[in-house]
């Protein structure tokens, strides 16, 4: 073996992305000490997005005060590419669930502290932009964002704010041109692994407002806030986001980045493998492992494997998939490139005892594999 | 590829040998219609030995009237193999556990169908005799088979008797020159997992004496009798038996048959690879497979895995091990030969739910390791 690229999503509650990758190449270095080894860690647009595109590109990380989800003073950060032009934001870093602890009321937080993140990126003179979105405690449909990068809303009084989840609904006028200069020749990708609207039972302040303190009351005021400001987008901007799956996400940030930033919505992955050029990368390369907590029919539509599957299918590389379960069906998964599922479990025990050793049980697969694949 | 082998030892309480043979095949011939699959069914000596053998060499199952545990008229069985010149004896077939339903007295209890059996294939001019033993409801030391075969039994008046379990103390004297007679050109293969000894602590009346329905004191009286038969079989025939490992097993029938029938104890194993004659098989073979229900250090001492490896290591074939649990460190058995161990649990969930998918678990693991071996 000359050369392995490993690719796993995290383990949802046991392992992240990045320990899989360095278990993983343990055993493959005990086997092939002179192989190359890639290690891409996953990141979904959560949570640790941006120490997995680092990890996996290398570059930077910069950390800048900024506001928080209560306009509060707060150190964040973000990721600047070791090709200095792409940046990759994190929107938790500054409007995460876990800055605000128990006082969760998505109703008045804001995005504000991303937008400055985002602005403090363009200033370094980046032209590529990806945001991760995920574990938001926010509501605003990233109005606080856009008017930290020069957007302007206005009530009926055409008084100029700032809306929160709670004051979206009294936007009656939005104008981006700020925004529109500042990003001209900017792409923006946002990173987006949930596909709920942007309203409605499946929209972002029904699905998501609850665990962010959201009372069924104030759910409806949220609610009845980003329909509002969907409105008043497609008015004022001539962009419709109401429907467009991904808007609902982190509150409605999804939408208002296609909305302020004129930003694509992606699947994590494929932000990831874009931006790795992982297509370059499988030159050369013997094998692939990829993996995910639990891969079932559910988990074959769009994500992880199959994304990492459909190139290495389209390059003929063989694509292992290890797992810590194989769910109903996944015959689909060979059809689109999967050669082999294999699943971590090596005895019947239930999960709260097999989740304290999956390394070792990761580690004892992969070093199985390896000895029948030498 | 062009040849596989598969010999599992089955998988305890949840699937045969044979079954997993089976489901093993199955998977293979999916993706290599034309490879030839040799299915070698294990036997430990226990119930389904005869079975076992006869579908992996060949052969006829005969079925005899013969006396029972309690000298009760039953229909017994044993195997001819095709070569018309190896019995396999499966003593369980004429003294076995499941015969006695609760009736459990193994102080009364007789091996004499199991002698009649051995008669029978003698009678038919076999030269090969492999008995097998496990599951046994006796602890009367094989005196009963011996009976059958020409053993001549005395008490302290030189009266004639057939030995069981409460009698053996009664023993002063054993003549066996009719069965040397019978048996001078028959090599006797005796089949036995266990190795505790005649008697004391790990003898067999102490350990599994009290699963056939003995109590303590019987327990005691069985065990001075197998210590009584120890001697008088040192006196008369010059054998000691007292302590070889093995001599404990069936109720004594391990240190019997060496006394009476001059016989070798081996592991079911190395029975089964001698007979089937697995080096020969080996040649022109890709790959061979073997499992059992859970790998750890302990079953690693001489059991099917490792009996397996050794002769696949010689011949350097790939050996892949599919078992239903990993246990503890297992590195001795790459030292031995194994090239890879895989665990068929696909998820994280307990055994009582686990064994009702291990059919369908099993051919997962097999499908997948086919597909990327390929």
């Amino acid at each position: 073996m000359k050369k392995i690229i490993l690719i796993p999503d995290s383990f949802k509650g046991t392992m992240s992305s990045i320990e899989i990758c360095n278990v993983m190449e343990k055993a493959i270095k005990n086997h092939f000490p002179k192989t190359e080894v890639v290690k891409i860690a996953v990141a979904d647009g959560g949570e640790g997005s941006v120490d997995s595109f680092l990890l996996s590109m290398g570059g930077k990380k910069i950390v800048k005060n900024v506001k928080g989800p209560y306009f509060e003073e707060i150190k964040a950060f973000y990721g600047i590419l070791d090709d200095n032009k792409t940046a990759i934001i994190e929107m938790a870093s500054a409007a995460g669930l876990p800055l605000v602890g128990e006082n969760r009321q998505a109703h008045k937080t804001t995005t504000f502290g991303v937008g400055e993140l985002i602005n403090d990126a363009v200033d370094k003179g980046i032209d590529k932009l990806i945001i991760g979105l995920g574990g938001s405690a926010t509501n605003d449909g990233g109005c606080g964002a856009a008017v930290a990068l020069g957007a302007k809303f206005y009530d009926e009084n055409e008084t100029e704010f700032i809306p929160v989840g709670e004051t979206l609904k009294n936007i009656q006028r939005v104008d981006i041109s700020k925004i529109k200069e500042r990003l001209a020749n900017i792409e923006v990708i946002t990173m987006c692994d949930i596909d709920n609207t942007l309203c409605g039972e499946q929209g972002a302040a029904a699905v998501f407002g609850p665990q962010k303190g959201a009372n069924p009351e104030t759910v409806k005021l949220l609610d009845e806030g980003l329909y509002n400001l969907s409105q008043i987008v497609k008015k004022d901007l001539n962009v419709d986001i109401l429907n467009v799956k991904g808007s609902g996400a982190a509150g409605g940030m999804g939408g208002g980045m296609i909305a302020f930033l004129d930003s694509t919505l992606q699947m994590g992955i494929e932000s990831v493998l874009d931006t790795v050029k992982f297509d370059d990368q499988l030159e050369g390369v013997d094998m692939v492992f990829t993996g995910e907590g639990k891969i079932d029919s559910q988990s074959l539509r769009g994500k992880v494997v199959i994304g990492v599957a459909r190139r290495t299918k389209k390059k003929e590389v063989p694509l292992i998939v290890v797992v810590g379960q194989i769910g109903d069906d996944v015959t689909e998964a060979y059809e689109e490139g999967v050669t082999g599922i294999f699943s971590i479990n090596k005895a019947p025990i239930p999960f709260d005892e097999a989740k304290l050793q999956t390394k070792e049980n990761l580690y004892i697969m992969m070093d199985n594999l390896i000895r029948i694949l030498k």
